[in-house]
């Protein structure tokens, strides 16, 4: 089940488009004022894994198998480039609503430039990535991802709404983290393989797929939050208790009855750093991050069945072994 | 030159599709979650003038002339409500920016929700008026329209980066209130036209027409924050002094020469009750205002005179007293 290939030489398949995407997104980016230009250098220093894309580019080659003769066509870099820029807009947004003051070990834009700027900067990043989807002869990626961001938003307002909600539950977090995180690699994929001339039934399998991996990677970075370790991760932990966001090692922690659901909500709200000591000395932690990552297993289990419905070849393989990845990951 | 005319009575025109403007809004920001129907109610309550879609609505006419058998096509209705729906989305981050707490007497969403919130639904807003705009069949409003976004933007981060620059010029101020402002007044009579079937030269005239309407609209809003009447107005004066924004009438009073611009420079960044008292005692506000107010003059009368390539007609007729009253608004 766990996979211990590391991501890079999974991404080898994909390396030229995926350094094509970042030499373009830089020309891209390009505001008309230069007053502008560090702020949009600074936020090509967020770039990370780099998923999102390399979902889009490998489920282009995924669906047509073996005899994909290497070539993806220019409107898969196009839509791998609207969605990590409509995801940068989300990581700048998501730094203000967390006041958080570093971001892969660099200051975030609120940081550097004020919450004001933030705001726009990230308004900017939205507006200039749906300009690019635009640009596309066929509307169905601006369709989808004006759509997709909607659900992104509904589902991050949705979980802004219940934090503090001892009555919260697990459908309603599993429905939060689909819309909020997998929706955008549900699309990633689906309009990888819809804009490499995929049949319907393979569309549906590769949407089916990144809404999994999606939702267990949302699941194991809630672990991670809780249980990881910060000089790994590269971030700083226990935001979720601080914040009174329940996730699902909470809920599970939460279903041990009443007394102890009460015990939870006096963690919750308080610093991170005594919210952690006080969760990992009072409560059964292992067990609670043992069943959030059985959850996640079963989502790679089920995210990888849905690939049997693409052709054999390099493609699905990749797809295959990077699911895995998703549950080991420690940053 | 001044019109007094009140709007409603040039608004007459194109009530039916600003009743069925209002009806539909309110079915399409519909969100999928039950709890966000307060929110996005509360936003409806925000409604202005409604200046933005009355535009696209008269364009439309005009172009057509006196034979226009008062059709409009439903493509004019869908681009009039992604334009009032983007300009909301500026709106509820503008009130995040500004620590609004009130807007048309209502509590802004940051006040009720907080700035988490807002942000969000800010970025919930634009992603619907997105979605709705790549509905249209001619993906000409999405085009535009994303690009116009982006130039808010820009013209507003510009606008942040400059506040308290003692070196901000005329020409600067210019192109910063074109972009924020202007260029979406500009998109409204230009789509407008477009999706009423206008010819290239009427799509500019009525382009041109907006962009001259929507500078003088920003000078007389700048006038009115540092000379307005709070009661009237209904929000509270002398924010842009306070903010270190540098607009038209304090160009004037700066150009005085140095030693003013540095008693001018101890006001900026001052409470707005402060900043207003010294600007009305020590400074001659009313020529500043005066000199501002010529520019918004000669900015109308371009505007006017760029409707001469319309057709004669009510259409024409109403956006020329539509430009007047921009001068003579108190609100």
């Amino acid at each position: 089940m766990t996979d211990t290939l590391p991501i890079h030489d999974l991404v080898g398949l994909v390396q030229p488009q995926l350094d094509r995407l970042n030499r373009e997104l830089i020309l891209d980016l390009a505001p008309g004022h230069r007053e502008m230009l560090p702020l949009v250098e600074h936020v090509g220093g967020f770039r990370g894994k780099q998923l999102r894309p390399v979902l889009t580019f490998l489920s282009g080659i995924a669906v047509r198998g073996a005899s994909h003769g290497g070539g993806l066509g220019d409107d898969v870099v196009t839509v791998a480039k609207v969605i990590e820029l409509l995801h940068t807009a989300t990581l700048v947004h998501d730094d203000v609503l967390d006041g958080g003051s570093l971001r892969r070990r660099i200051p975030t834009v609120n940081q550097m430039a004020g919450v004001e700027v933030a705001v726009l900067l990230g308004d900017y990043i939205y507006a200039k990535a749906f300009h690019m989807a635009v640009q596309l002869p066929d509307p169905t990626a601006a369709r989808w991802l004006a759509e997709t961001v909607r659900v992104i938003c509904q589902g991050e307002i949705t979980q802004v709404l219940h934090r503090f909600d001892l009555a919260w539950s697990e459908a309603r977090y599993f429905t939060v983290i689909a819309e909020k995180t997998a929706s955008l690699y549900a699309a990633a994929c689906r309009l990888g393989a819809y804009y490499s001339g995929s049949s319907e039934a393979r569309l549906r399998a590769l949407e089916e797929f990144g809404l999994e991996l999606g939702i267990a990677f949302q699941i194991v970075d809630d672990c991670l939050d809780l249980d990881g370790d910060e000089r790994i991760v590269g971030k700083s932990l226990g935001t979720d208790l601080s914040k009174g966001k329940i996730t699902l090692p909470m809920l599970y922690l939460m279903q041990r009855g009443p007394a102890e659901a009460e015990r939870l909500r006096s963690v919750l709200g308080k610093s991170e750093a005594e919210a952690l000591r006080r969760l990992h000395s009072e409560f059964p932690l292992e067990h609670a991050i043992a069943y959030a990552m059985e959850e996640a297993q079963r989502r790679i289990a089920k995210a990888q069945a849905s690939l049997s419905l693409l052709p054999k070849g390099p493609g699905r393989d990749a797809l295959h072994q990077l699911a895995g990845f998703v549950l080991t990951r420690r940053l």
